[in-house]
């Protein structure tokens, strides 16, 4: 159930903290017009809402993640917040987290972790999710499968009817070594769903993108649902240059999606 | 069925080309004393007799097979063998088959390889192989998994009753990021078979090995079989800081065993 925005007050109050609304709505005010990235920060304020002070929390990376993060550290500094353990998804949110004055620690050190909040590239009517785009898709997998609850937070052009529904990437990671190889071998495993497996690069001499991990992605594009997610998951993680991809299944615990007509919250 | 050396013309022929008989045996003659490196050498000579002018070659890594890589440039350069390229598995393949002069490829320019030949650490009844204990896992399971056929060479001291029933490591090859977590969730997968997992090392001053990706090996110890290996490889690949096992399931076409007995043949 979407909940408008004007009249519901945990938005408004989301919005009026994310700086996009002056003072509460009445009726006879006009609309608000909010953009993705307004969206983006409803949606991850929303989710700081779910944090308590004494947590250990998965940080995620990307354009919605960050603005979590930013809030995350403007609670602490405020004192609303205290004792939270940040365990960060990528170097670029480590140095942000570290930036805003929140506490870090890895999965070594903290193996439980209580809460993750990160954003998702797709998000399925079952709750399963694309991430990786961002290329940060392994440790956020690593540190997001070691959470109690898993929030996400995405706008509304995120909701797909099926995985690879958007068009746009599902990303997989492979070691250097052969990559082609592999690339040809991920193409010919979903050849029924037409996809298109192309190297990540990056710049004008678009060179090979390499993650933290110093590996390579490759990118996978459908033109139609490939089915089983479990199945496609385990023929993908069978081959031998994988080594891991973006399909995040059964790990979303709760999702909040702002849309332009309020936030949607789906618990699983 | 073990051939004995004395008796069988195949197996003397090849102790003699690696240079451990001078001359055929007779039944007055005493027995040789045969090293474990010797036996090693035999079980490699009669694999390179499966080689033939013209194929693409996956070459394995470790102190049997370099045996193989020795005699497959000296076939080269007798002029018995031409035609060959090699596609190394390792760094340390790729240079010892440079010195003994195979031309060399990747599978990136030929993702069909004709014939693979490797050592293995563990050999199962059903031939399921234990590898990686030279730490080259990966690029083995890539080349060996794209060949036609690939013959295991051992010494007798690698069969096992079941994999991981040799004491020995059944390596993991897992990201360096936050590999203490990882290890430990391997271990708790294999609690009930007795596992411990430790991180290999190098050196007086133990520090962790590197394998040629980059990555990190957790070796597994076990004390008693853990079942299905296909549901225990599918476990494995599924935890997100896992690159690679060195299970090889259903991959080996042929197990050459050298004995103090003889050689023994077996096909998939």
């Amino acid at each position: 159930m979407a909940i408008p925005y004007p009249h519901f007050i945990a938005s408004e109050k989301a919005a009026m903290e994310a700086g996009l609304l002056l003072a509460p709505s009445s009726p006879s005010q006009p609309s608000v017009i909010l953009t993705q990235d307004d969206l983006k920060k409803i949606a991850a304020y929303k989710a700081v809402e779910y944090v308590e002070s004494g947590m250990v929390l998965g940080l995620g990376t990307g354009s919605t993640a960050k603005h979590a993060v930013a809030r995350i550290g403007e609670l602490l500094q405020q004192g609303k917040l205290k004792d939270i353990i940040g365990i960060p998804t990528s170097k670029m949110t480590h140095e942000q987290a570290l930036s805003v004055g929140i506490p870090l620690s890895d999965l070594d050190s903290h193996p439980v972790v209580d809460l993750a909040i990160d954003g998702a590239d797709e998000v399925d009517p079952y709750l399963n999710l694309v991430k990786g785009r961002g290329g940060s898709l392994l440790r956020e997998k690593m540190v997001e499968g070691a959470c109690k609850k898993f929030v996400v937070i995405v706008d509304e052009s995120k909701l797909v009817n099926f995985i690879g529904g958007s068009g746009l990437a599902m990303p997989v990671e492979v070691i250097q070594f052969c990559w082609k190889y592999t690339a040809s071998k991920l193409q010919k495993l979903f050849e029924d769903s037409g996809c298109v497996a192309k190297l990540r690069t990056f710049g004008e001499k678009e060179e090979p993108f390499v993650t933290d991990n110093g590996n390579y992605i490759i990118d996978l594009y459908f033109k139609e649902s490939f089915g089983d997610l479990k199945a496609a998951s385990d023929a993908i993680l069978n081959l031998a240059g994988v080594v891991e991809h973006g399909m995040f299944l059964d790990m979303a615990t709760t999702v909040i999606i702002a849309g332009e007509l309020g936030l949607t919250v789906k618990n699983k």
